[in-house]
């Protein structure tokens, strides 16, 4: 069979719904795709059943939501594509992460016991469950304490999102339900667990949420100084074959080939997270491409042939997002979400009515009209610290600031200024990189933001980078139905399969050097507030201290 | 004749109209007012006749239509007073200033003269023309260059507003007006020149606004270095006698007489500034008795024994105020402005239409949703120098800033925060008085803000002072009243008359010592944040110079 004849399908497990698409072997294109909607979307203020309501920051999923995609989108999917299911010979997934859940050893669900239906800690504890944030902030304090060797790998800060904050929140909430599990899963696992009837932890999970460096997981010593019944954690509940991304994790089952259409044992791949795997989708795997899922948040991901210990990074870990490779991670907490919040907070009447008459959205209005200016017309500049700074600061008492507001300063002002601070965090990001000796050449965009012309410009100039762009609307599924195909033995690793089937348009934006030059003197104003605030005092900090004591007096009286 | 049977006209010349009060002299009652509208109001585009169009920034104004005032409001509020015009023992009168116009040796406005009616700089240059800035920067370089002793006087800033700046842009944009200009008179001397047919000079103006100082003007030897067909200009076109405030000029002429149908030879007040006249009014002329005039912008003025140079004042004259102390003036550029350039800029649809339901402006909408927070609680802290920053800092290069975004700040999260920044402005100024030598004991608010009772109570808790209000909508007028019933010889002295004719109510708002404590950690950060741009560094005067390259180069695009 000819590869034009082959076909993958990759499966992109979101927040709220999770997308299948069937992509061509030969040459990627996209002949078929379907969305399922997860029933029971994000839990963050009670169960599916019982009385029980959740506290604030928290957010759960139910495992057989995923299983209803596997159910309904693939098979939807290659009935769009019009194919026969039989030309199918791979299936590739990525997640969101870190998405854990506990399990009894078989991979059954706690919270699809009926005895635990209930109990909040049986359920799938979703990436943006932020209630373990204790817990976080004594794992990162006792690893510095400890001079733990793994923390640098992280840029300083395991985050309260990833498998340890999750787990030693498990353990102190809810005991019984801790020892009951055998196992704590990723997500990403657990998916391809049921498809393949075969655990394996895929290497970038592990690496990037698990703490998996060198072969280990941190030691029981300082894991028994977290809490003395957390000993056994990494080795009970975490351990398991490691799988590098690309390789197959087994066939699928017959329970699956008949729930899905495709055939028993076709090849499944070892999960994925859905930022790295776009890297693949945008042809962007080589040393100097650094990929940027541009949504609500930044995720930055790029590989490297060495370690390097990056300040302020998110993670760097050996396979990370290619097999072979050190893939290197940074982000940016709050991006999209900033641009959301101005929009939906401080924009008058006057803007949403002639956005409406003009049959575009607020976002499009107040693009529209910065467009118009040039570099350094508003006389502001951003710190686009509304969620904290991750990279390269790595601290989230951080906040968001304006400075240079006079009485003739507009909406559209502040929203390039908004703009262009995120385009500076990008830089300080790169400049960081490079100092640490790994370069970066090229900017690649996935994710919503590619669409805003206006702010891909403005990256240019500002990073003095090309930017390219990637050609789908469906990144991360494309980025797995590659790595499917490497699992079927149609390609021999990742890197070769993306460059027939990533799909990428180079160049669609380069820096003006004019602009460029323009940008940097606004830069140099960036940094200096960026090291005022992020590095030399500690006003920020204090405010968020004043407020918290000031909500707390409040409600105690 | 009883002081019960005695009244005084006070008449306030604002920048769009002029209101005549008729007050009882024995105990400051106000029995009668009237308005009349400027028929010009401001010129700020093109001249009453002719094709002429003007600049930015210029703004002129007609001297006609302040007769105009003389001739209608005076009759108007007499006759609603339901008193009989013989009653009526004195006139007093104050002015916006620094408003300036060229005149012949009669007092005929050249604008008045045939051939110069289309002259833009024949007519009033009102106090917020802004086009001399060249000219008051040559001022400033060359004072400070030479090291002259008066710079110190005013904060070491003089004014684009004031004299010395508008007089030297008449002589270098139309030099043969200038030469035809015998006198360049404040028009608060003007009306006083046409009320009684004699020209003095109030103490006032010529030293906030004249650069009048230990009976000196600037010299020839400063002045022709400006410019040598200026070294004449304080000898020839300023200098004039000087009246202390609450002296009589003169008595009204016949020709006013029948204007305003008050008695021949009434009494009449040598002229005074809006700001400077309210503190009689607020019964506030002791050492100690800070009054602000809070509208758009606030002005600060305070009585003192001794002469000090306090840092970044506006001026300290010697009876400036009242005659034979030391009247110091303050300012903040920017306070009613900001908080209404937030509310037209910042503020969605949502909290305009809540408004409205409410029956309530959208700053009464925000104010009682801020109100309803703890100190603090909004986690910001903002710098509220949108218009620069006159005292202390003397910068108008200096900008707006609000630092400590997120995403859950709310629109009544910042407005607050605006209100505590001017707050926390004034509480600098005041620190710096003390700190100077000249205490301040007592906070006595004027102006249209004193209606917002959370931001006096912010003023309070945040300075610690006892807020004292005026007890009439009619401040101005009120204090000329007292001035002219000091001048008909009713009481020996301005203070005297104010102790009968004032009216404040005292301690108003007093400080909450929890709040202040809560304010003063809050007040730390402004601090920090305020000597941070204020002194330390050159973000904000960069942005400027960005933004205005940035400007210049896209109009020569």
């Amino acid at each position: 069979m000819d590869r034009s004849d082959q076909f993958t399908v990759g499966i992109d497990f979101g927040t709220l719904s999770g997308r299948a698409v069937v992509v061509r072997v030969s040459d990627g294109a996209e002949v078929g795709s379907a969305v399922h909607d997860y029933a029971h979307a994000v839990l963050d203020t009670r169960l599916p059943v019982g009385a029980v309501t959740l506290p604030p920051d928290w957010a759960l999923q139910v495992p057989r939501d995923y299983l209803d995609v596997v159910a309904h989108a693939v098979p939807e999917a290659v009935r769009r594509a019009g194919i026969d299911p039989s030309q199918v010979i791979g299936l590739g997934t990525d997640f969101t992460a870190c998405t854990v859940l506990p399990v009894l050893a078989d991979g059954t669900p706690l919270c699809e016991l009926p005895e635990y239906a209930e109990r909040p800690h049986a359920y799938v504890k979703l990436w943006k469950h932020h209630a373990a944030q204790a817990q976080a902030d004594r794992i990162n304090e006792l690893a510095h304490g400890r001079g733990e060797s793994w923390i640098a790998r992280y840029g300083g800060l395991i985050s309260s999102e990833w498998e340890f904050a999750k787990g030693l929140q498990l353990l102190e909430e809810d005991p019984e339900l801790y020892g009951r599990a055998d196992l704590f899963v990723e997500a990403a696992d657990w998916i391809v667990w049921q498809l393949t009837g075969r655990y394996v932890r895929n290497a970038c999970t592990a690496g990037y949420k698990g703490i998996y460096q060198d072969g280990r997981y941190p030691d029981r010593d300082f894991l028994s100084a977290l809490n003395p019944g957390f000993a056994a954690f990494a080795e009970d509940k975490l351990a398991a074959d490691i799988g590098q991304l690309g390789d197959a994790a087994g066939g699928l089952t017959e329970e699956m080939a008949a729930l899905t259409g495709l055939p028993v044992g076709t090849a499944v791949a070892v999960g994925n997270v859905d930022a790295h795997v776009t890297a693949p989708a945008a042809r962007a795997t080589e040393p100097g491409q650094m990929v940027a899922i541009m949504g609500t948040s930044t995720c930055h991901v790029m590989s490297h042939d060495v370690l390097v210990e990056v300040p302020g990074m998110c993670g760097v870990v050996d396979g990370g997002i290619v097999a072979g490779s050190w893939g290197y991670e940074a982000g940016q907490s709050g991006v999209g979400d900033i641009f959301g919040w101005f929009t939906r907070t401080s924009v008058p009447a006057a803007y949403a009515e002639a956005a409406e008459a003009a049959g575009v959205s607020v976002h499009e209005h107040l693009t529209g009209l910065a467009a118009q200016q040039a570099v350094g017309e508003h006389g502001l500049v951003a710190l686009d610290w509304h969620s904290g700074n991750r990279s390269v600061l790595v601290d989230h008492e951080l906040s968001g600031a304006v400075i240079g507001l006079t009485l003739t300063t507009r909406p559209e002002d502040v929203y390039r200024a908004l703009l262009e601070s995120t385009a500076f965090g990008t830089r300080v990001i790169v400049e960081t990189f490079r100092a640490s000796g790994v370069p970066v050449e090229e900017f690649v965009v996935a994710g919503g933001l590619a669409q805003n012309a206006l702010l891909m410009q403005i990256y240019a100039d500002v990073t003095r980078l090309p930017l390219s762009l990637i050609d789908s609307e469906q990144g991360p599924a494309l980025g797995s139905a590659i790595h499917a195909a490497v699992a079927a033995g149609v390609y021999p690793d990742v890197p070769t399969a993306a460059k027939s089937m990533g799909k990428v348009r180079k160049g669609v934006f380069v820096p003006d050097e004019g602009r460029a030059q323009a940008y940097d003197e606004l830069f140099e104003q960036y940094v200096a507030l960026h090291d005022h605030f992020g590095r030399a005092t500690t006003t920020m900090r204090r405010l968020k201290a004043i407020r918290r004591a000031a909500v707390a007096n409040r409600e105690g009286t």
